[in-house]
């Protein structure tokens, strides 16, 4: 298949914003691995705060597992290798010996994680048992590889693992994590989609996975988050059992649930536009570029008042840098439009003779002058606009590309012709769905959460009455 | 070789410690690799977040480098690749299909960051580059491996590299590592050796190599700390230049320095005794634990007490837990000095009329009655007491252990003996310190930094007034 278009292009504006952005350096001699740069680092390194936060907030308590698992235990659970054998990563030798057993590097860390959990948990007192972990994990794509998309070093996995006493507990654990995914992203500015996955795209191992998606600006859809509900199957397969309150042996309830690099991903391409990255100021690694723009046959000292708005802002947590390059003002500015700083203070010898600065938005452009003594309470609340404003364009991005459509021939041409998302009535019968698929080139990402209207006929079988189920291309 | 005694009974009270005190669980499936449990993770996070600080305050960047390393690029560097061929592990496989290329699992970073900073530095100016990250590496040891100590996954890899215009600036950036990493393991009130490598125990690659090393209970010394000069070794490999302010292209100069997971075995061997761990407050994850003791009869809630106490703790940003659990206070204490937490805050019906709390130290097991209005300065005193007798403690252990000999025979007893470390002349010749080494049973540290006396005579080839050199059984 030819690669269309408007992905090239995608693909063009997400390497060069992310490269000139500073994100990472992607020319690493390994194909899907790529280098965090030290801005990309820190862009990287918020936000995961913001998850670590929130899990901790609820009970999460971090652990760290080995990245090595031994053959045998790796494929004990055989839904779940069946799904990953074909990606995993083999160590075959250390130096020039042969192993005794082939390790793989985790691609997911279930078989690294359960088997221990046997020694964790031994009575109703140890549950529920909600540990999280970010790690790197390594998968074998043999698709195109993408930075930060498509990876075969995800460096940034932050997987959760909980472990409960009934199925009720486990069920309302998915939901916990659905809502702290939910509020995740929207702390982001990311709208997403969450549905339920159809059978045919259930996590390996898992009853039921619930999917969160994002929409980039080429119509594809980002999948960006998961949460399991794993049933038994890796209880029964690793022996975990508990005592109950009545003194029997029950076997354990659990749910995994993870977020990646993606998250990272779906910041640059759901608020970057053709000046580059466009950063939510509650991330952005420098929230406050300062330039100054200082005439020598002036009298006044612009670089000294800039230092002083530089200390006055550090003062109040605000994370800024002041731009004392050898380049003209112009190139300052382009440079840091690239690298999405959300604020810059422009301070010329005007500036200084009011005591005033001019303040200029990277989503909008806008410039205003500020009072010095307003200088605080601006910066704030021009923060907040943006994250508004980044979040309501993005917001109304997305529902205007959902199309309601009841027809297969319309589906196909709106996802052919990459117009973004569609609703389109289902059964809920796997073979319709899979059809739907076929005769659509899309993939059904499932019904939405929370969402529960009729629609109408089932396109394949022409069931009446079904609820709607969502439909696009994805990554 | 026998396993000695001492040796023995060391790694039983160390696995012993960790093991009871939540550190990590040290049964995972696969030689060599441990599970950092939640309270581990906290003393480990708490320990990297000190020499990050430094780090950040001392104008390094974090950056995230892969994992994965192309067999011909790992090899470029000869004396390198010597140095880490034979415990390099190997990835041949992604799923069933072998590999183009074999990829190493880095055992140290030097060959991932290389390569790519000619894409980084192009002049002067942008030079120094200082950077760091945190990530896991692996050795494939074939000696006797041990938690933290001796691992396959070294999961806590805190690895610097900084690349220079001179000679003389690499010099000093290695001298400001080691007074990174001396003031790093003072704030741990690790005591500590710093030496001067000798030309055979050179970092692979390196000009030259300063160390830490710490002395265990059992007379062992324990390298926690490295500072290497690469001076232009790598930069001849990777061709990393750069163009002086006079235009010319000159090869780069280059230091790298690391420590590990053993920068937390030093605070655990250094200060626990036989009731288990015993951590230093700035790092232990519970810093004050409380233990409500209540009697039925009296009519007092020293739970509520209690719980007030907590909240006053929490809001002096004082690490705190309070023991809920129905097991009785003798089994709490017990369990709470396992784990090492500093200070114990003991709360029965006497106290709850009196106003006071009872406050006891983990480390002496002084009890103190304290007035409630007393209760933040008094619980900061503790800390800082204790902090210092830990220290101070620890710096006597070390000095007691430290034997100036001067014939071979009775360095050799002393180290047989597992009595510590040895000081004996040394010529500085090659050949005659490796004698020393094979007659004494001794790996020789090295010249201590920053001490210069002449000592007496090298014990092999009878030379006067030499320098001394230590001399110790090692990890």
């Amino acid at each position: 298949m030819e690669r269309e278009e408007w992905e090239e292009e995608f693909t063009e504006w997400f390497n060069d914003s992310i490269s000139q952005g500073e994100i990472m350096d992607i020319q690493y001699p390994v194909k899907g691995l790529y280098v965090w740069k030290p801005y990309g680092l820190k862009l990287r390194n918020n936000t995961m705060d913001i998850i670590k936060e929130s899990l901790e907030e609820s009970d999460h308590e971090e652990v760290l597992f080995p990245l090595l698992i031994p053959r045998t235990i790796f494929q004990k659970e055989s839904e779940h290798i069946e799904g990953f054998e074909n990606e995993a990563y083999w160590v075959t030798h250390g130096g020039d010996k042969e192993l005794n057993t082939d390790l793989a590097l985790r691609p997911t860390s279930e078989t690294s994680i359960y088997p221990m959990l046997n020694r964790w948990i031994r009575s109703h007192t140890d549950l529920p048992l909600k540990i999280y972990q970010i790690v790197n994990i390594f998968r074998h794509e043999t698709k195109m590889t993408k930075p930060l998309i498509r990876l075969r070093e995800v460096t940034t996995f932050k997987e959760a693992h909980t472990v409960h006493g009934s199925k009720e507990e486990a069920e309302q654990q998915v939901d916990e994590a659905v809502e702290l995914y939910k509020n995740f992203y929207d702390e982001l500015a990311v709208p997403h989609l969450i549905t339920k996955r159809p059978s045919w795209d259930t996590f390996a191992g898992a009853e039921y996975s619930i999917a969160f998606d994002a929409l980039a600006p080429d119509g594809r859809t980002l999948q960006i988050g998961t949460a399991h509900n794993l049933g038994q199957n890796f209880a029964e397969v690793f022996d975990l059992t508990f005592e109950t309150y009545e003194g029997e042996q029950e076997l354990v309830h659990q749910t995994s649930y993870g977020i990646s690099d993606r998250a990272i991903a779906s910041i640059i391409m759901t608020h970057g536009d053709d000046r580059g990255l466009c950063l939510p100021p509650k991330v952005a690694p420098i929230q406050v570029v300062i330039v100054p723009i200082p005439y020598s046959d002036e009298d006044v000292d612009v670089n000294k008042y800039a230092e002083k708005i530089n200390e006055e802002l550090k003062d109040a947590s605000i994370r800024t840098e002041i731009d004392h390059r050898d380049i003209s003002p112009g190139d300052k500015f382009y440079r840091w439009e690239r690298k999405g700083v959300p604020l810059r203070i422009e301070i010329g010898p005007d500036e200084v003779k009011e005591d005033k600065i001019t303040l200029a938005r990277r989503d909008t452009g806008n410039r205003e002058e500020v009072d010095r003594d307003e200088l605080i309470p601006s910066v704030e609340k021009n923060f907040e606009e943006m994250y508004k404003s980044l979040k309501e364009r993005a917001e109304r991005f997305l529902e205007e590309r959902i199309f309601e459509v009841m027809e297969i021939e319309k589906a196909r041409d709106l996802l052919s012709e990459r117009k973004g998302i569609v609703k389109i009535p289902w059964c809920g019968n796997e073979e319709c769905g899979l059809e739907i698929e076929d005769e659509t080139g899309g993939d059904v990402l499932g019904r939405e959460q929370g969402v529960n209207e009729e629609m109408g006929e089932c396109p394949i079988c022409e069931k009446e009455n079904c609820d709607p189920v969502l439909l696009s291309k994805t990554f």
